[in-house]
């Protein structure tokens, strides 16, 4: 198994130790517990928590947009592996200033079973909640059935505009509506060219054939939309655009935010590759790019591969986009 | 060959179109050549100006460095090979104010041979010009030839020190006392566990077994000290760390940054079990950790290994780290 690591059963102990210890003036552990990783840094008083949770091995998602302008807290499990709820419940109670807190994160089962039973422990509690689930995936369900899509990097946006307006002093019921609005206009789109291993299984999570790309995978390696030959970078872009856009309609004069996301093994200079197609083809539809985004933002380990997010803007949404922001892997000046 | 691209032959030339049209707003080719990268911000009036050159394949050294706070110009050449002198001397000399300019850059042959003669040309032109030379891979020569090693990631810090110097109205010989200064207390070593493709060559830069690690790699696959069996994170980064103190002698009181750099294929959850394993180590000799760097700095697209680079700090050299800068893939808000 070609990883830099120490022993499987600790990969994520150590992960997020060396997060804490890289990064200890913004995250801190909540209680200690290495598991929950709260914000380091003063939140203004009365903001809404935003918090997230889910499974290791997407770094920079989850525990790198802790800080301001983004989460509150976030809650980890093994690689791939939703966190306890009770954990979840602890982190949501921490998160809270009295004006309630929202529930940020990917739809998938477990992280939503677990967020579900943390929300009525922390009612108990008398902090009032909200969630609202990313399901971003175009490719994981069709669009009659949008509400059972998976989570995937556009999750990233949502964080920074749910954050922005977080950070103005919105209300709960205001914060989780901007996040709505944000996922309503929200698409992504993967492909895969490798697998990843999970430290602890020691081997690799899917098989793909030398000359293969799967096109819509998952990021924890569901199966995708179909398994093609090799393509070319442009054909990629084309193929992933047409889908993107047949769920999400774009016309001349839209505004969009493009995230050309790395999975993790794939260099910065196909992501380029790729985003420059991407403008071109909008460029011919008229649409315009504000503030892309190339690079990891979430990943799978080592799997090679990336993923597209088309973010559609309006004016609220991308007063939100370009508000500040602080964490260890997303900075932004105000612009 | 398993690379997100159209043909290899476009390979360099889509890169910096795609990295164009993401960050227009800060980036421009130089007359139209995409060869020669420009800030597109205005540079304060009498700033000294600061250029680097060499070959693609690692970004984001160098193209993404360029904006405020580090470099005001790059020129690029294809994948691991050095770009032309005119090419060079264009950049200096629209990067000069009337003060001179700085050519900082990695100690290769070629990029070495063609500074010289840009320089010339440059001179003719009555631009005045220094050279400093990033030769920061403590395992590419012994110590008593360490002007002649290679320059690897350390050079982003020199990039960033030299650059917060030149915002601060300093004259050539002043900028480049501060680049010297830096350089003096930079060293960097790195392994790899895979090789990388060069697309117009369509295969491997080298071979290595899945159950082996270089020691001391360069970042175009130029060998290192040694071939081992795979090992854990931690004892990589105790070997690394031993040999970068034994070039480098660190004393308790000491306060470095470090710099665990990603060279393309490595995750980021990888990364931080190093960083981990470095900050415990330098705390045991009382050596504090100010602004750890976590992530991909300088690449060689998709290979798998790491470096890491101690910068040893002192008041001076600590200001001109924290310093804002702004460019494309680095991002400094003033601490």
């Amino acid at each position: 198994m070609r990883k830099i690591i120490n022993a499987p059963e600790n990969f994520v102990p150590e992960v997020i130790e060396g997060l804490l210890l890289a990064y200890g003036d913004r995250l801190k552990a909540l209680d200690g517990d290495k598991r929950v990783i709260m914000r380091n840094t003063p939140a203004k008083p009365g903001k809404v928590g935003i918090v997230t949770a889910g499974g290791s091995g997407h770094l920079p998602v989850f525990l790198g947009y802790v800080g301001e302008g983004m989460l509150d807290g976030c809650a980890v499990g093994n690689v791939f592996a939703s966190p306890a709820a009770q954990k979840m419940a602890d982190m949501i109670v921490a998160a809270d200033q009295g004006n309630g807190v929202l529930c940020l994160y990917g739809n998938y089962g477990g992280d939503r079973m677990n967020f579900e039973l943390a929300c009525e422990t922390a009612d108990f509690e008398n902090v009032v909640t909200k969630q609202v689930l990313v399901s971003d995936d175009v490719a994981s369900r069709s669009k009659s059935e949008s509400a059972q899509r998976r989570g995937v990097a556009g999750m990233v946006y949502a964080f920074k505009v749910a954050g922005a307006a977080a950070e103005e002093l919105l209300s709960l019921d205001e914060v989780a509506a901007v996040a709505e609005e944000a996922l309503a206009n929200i698409r992504t789109m993967g492909v895969a060219l490798s697998p990843c291993i999970v430290p602890e299984v020691g081997k690799a999570t899917f098989s793909i054939g030398e000359d293969e790309i799967e096109i819509g995978m998952g990021i924890h390696g569901e199966p995708g939309i179909e398994v093609a030959k090799m393509m070319k970078a442009d054909d990629i872009a084309d193929t992933i655009m047409e889908k993107l856009i047949a769920d999400m309609p774009l016309q001349a004069g839209d505004e969009i935010s493009v995230m050309v996301n790395g999975l993790g093994a794939t260099p910065l200079e196909e992501l380029l590759i790729v985003y420059r197609r991407l403008h071109k083809n909008l460029a011919a539809k008229g649409v315009s790019v504000f503030m892309p985004h190339v690079g990891e933002f979430a990943t799978s380990m080592e799997m090679a591969g990336l993923s597209v997010t088309f973010f559609k803007l309006n004016d609220k949404l991308k007063k939100y986009l370009r508000a500040p922001g602080s964490t260890p892997f997303y900075t932004n000046e105000n612009k």
